[in-house]
C-alpha cells in the first residue's frame, strides 16, 4: 500500500531532491448482478473483505447467504447476489468523510442495538492507541485505522485512505469470520459522523470510540438506537457522548 | 456550526458530567431539474456557495448562465438547469476522503491546466497556517478548512465536516465573485487524494498545497494535468510531488 515517488523536500529555505514514500489510492467499481452501481476509491489492500463489509454495512444484504458470488478483477468488483438488490437505489446518500462511500442508509428506521456495554475504560484507552499505532499511519499520515475489538482486545485491525472504507474492511473481516458483533466495538483514528455509526448499527455493533470528534446528527443517532459513542480517546481521558460505560 | 451537549468526560479516572462543544453536520439533499440526484453530509454553511462550486467542480455546468436558478428549503437544494444534466449519471466515483460526496468526474479527459504557478513559498506556508487557525478547527477538532488564496493571500477561507465540501464552498464562492481561477491556489488542511485535486483543476485552479499528505493517484493527475501539489506544509517545510513552485 505504499510507494515511492521523487520529490522536491523544501525545509527552511533549502531546496533537495529527495524520495517519499506515499499512500496508495485505487478505484474499485462496484457491479451488483452485472449493473455498475457505485465506484470507490480505496486503498488496496483486503479488497473481499472491503466489499463484503460495504455490503453488509449499507445494509445491501443482511445475510451471507444472500451473496451467490464475488469476483475480483483489477479494478472491478462483480457481486452476484441471490435476489436483486431493491435497497440500492433507494436513497444515495453521500457521506461527509474521510474514507468516502456514498451511503445507502436511511436515518429513519433506525435499528435499535441491543447491547450491555460495559467496557472497562483502560482497554478503550488502549485500543485507540493499538489503532494509532500501525505502520502505514505513522509513516505517511495518509490514512485512517479502524480496529474491531472485543473484552480481548483487538480481533483486526485495518488501513485505508478512507475511514468508512476501513470501518467496512473490519466488518467484512467479522462477517466472514462468523464474529458476534454484539459483543464487540470498534476503534478509529478519524471523526465519528452520522454515517460511521450508522454503518456500525447496521451490522449491530454497540459501540464506537475514536481518537477525533463526534458531530450532532453521530450524537443523535445513537441516542435513538442506544449504542455508544466515546470520542478524544486520547491519554488518560475521553468523553462519553452516547450510551454506558 | 456549533452546538453544546452534555457528556461524561473521563480523565485519569475521574468522571464528571460536563458540557461539550461539537460541530453540526446536516443532510442536504440536492434536486436537479426536479430529480433527486445526491443526498450530501455538509456543515450548515455557505450553503449556496457550496451547491453553487459542486455542480461546477464536479463538470455538472461550465458557465454560470448554465443555472437557471437554485432554491434552498431547508434541507433541500433544488437546482434548475437550462439544459439536462447529461453528465450526472456517467460515472458516480466515490469520493475517500473526509469532507465526502459522490465524484462524477473521470480521469480520462482530465484537463491541461494552463499556468505559470510560481508562488513565493513564505506565502505557502502564511497560508496554510492561516487555514488551520480558524476558529471551529481548533475549538472541534472535528472539521477540515480549505482556502483560496491568490498573490495578496487569502480571498475566502471556509470549514465543513468534510473537506471536499469545504473545497466546493470556496470554488463556488471564486464562481460566484466571478474570480479567476488561474491566479489562485488552494490551502488545505486536509489529505490531497485524486477527488481533490481533480475538483481543482476541473475549474482551472494551478495548484493545491495542504498540511497533509498526498495519494499517487493524485500525483499521477497532477502529472497529467501540470497541476501543482504540495504536502506536508509545516513549520518552514514543505514537499513538492507535482509541478513547479
Amino acid at each position: 500500500m505504499l510507494k515511492e515517488v521523487e520529490v522536491l523536500r523544501i525545509s527552511d529555505g533549502d531546496c533537495k531532491r529527495d524520495v517519499d514514500t506515499i499512500v496508495e489510492e485505487m478505484s474499485l467499481a462496484l457491479y451488483i448482478n452485472g449493473r455498475h452501481v457505485q465506484t470507490v476509491m480505496i486503498s488496496p489492500s483486503m479488497i473481499r473483505e472491503f466489499v463484503i463489509g460495504h455490503l453488509f454495512s449499507e445494509r445491501v444484504v443482511k445475510d451471507f447467504d444472500e451473496i451467490e458470488s464475488i469476483r475480483i478483477e483489477e479494478n472491478i468488483a462483480k457481486i452476484l447476489l441471490k435476489s436483486s438488490p431493491g435497497l440500492i437505489n433507494l436513497k444515495k446518500v453521500v457521506l461527509s468523510g474521510c474514507g468516502g462511500g456514498s451511503s445507502f442508509l436511511d436515518e429513519s428506521g433506525i435499528p435499535k442495538i441491543d447491547t450491555n456495554f460495559n467496557m472497562d475504560s483502560g482497554l478503550l484507552l488502549r485500543s485507540v492507541k493499538e489503532v494509532l499505532s500501525l505502520d502505514l499511519h505513522k509513516k505517511t499520515g495518509g490514512v485512517h485505522s479502524v480496529g474491531l475489538f472485543d473484552k480481548n482486545g483487538a480481533i483486526i485491525i485495518t488501513e485505508d485512505i478512507g475511514r468508512h472504507n476501513a470501518l467496512d474492511k473490519v466488518i467484512g473481516h467479522g462477517v466472514i469470520e462468523n464474529i458476534n458483533f454484539k459483543d464487540t466495538f470498534v476503534a478509529s483514528s478519524g471523526r465519528i459522523s452520522s454515517d460511521m455509526i450508522l454503518k456500525c448499527i447496521s451490522v449491530g455493533i454497540p459501540a464506537i470510540v475514536s481518537k477525533s470528534a463526534v458531530t450532532n446528527l453521530a450524537i443523535d443517532i445513537g441516542k435513538a438506537s442506544g449504542a455508544t459513542i466515546i470520542g478524544f480517546v486520547r491519554g488518560r481521558g475521553m468523553v462519553v457522548y452516547t450510551g454506558k460505560i
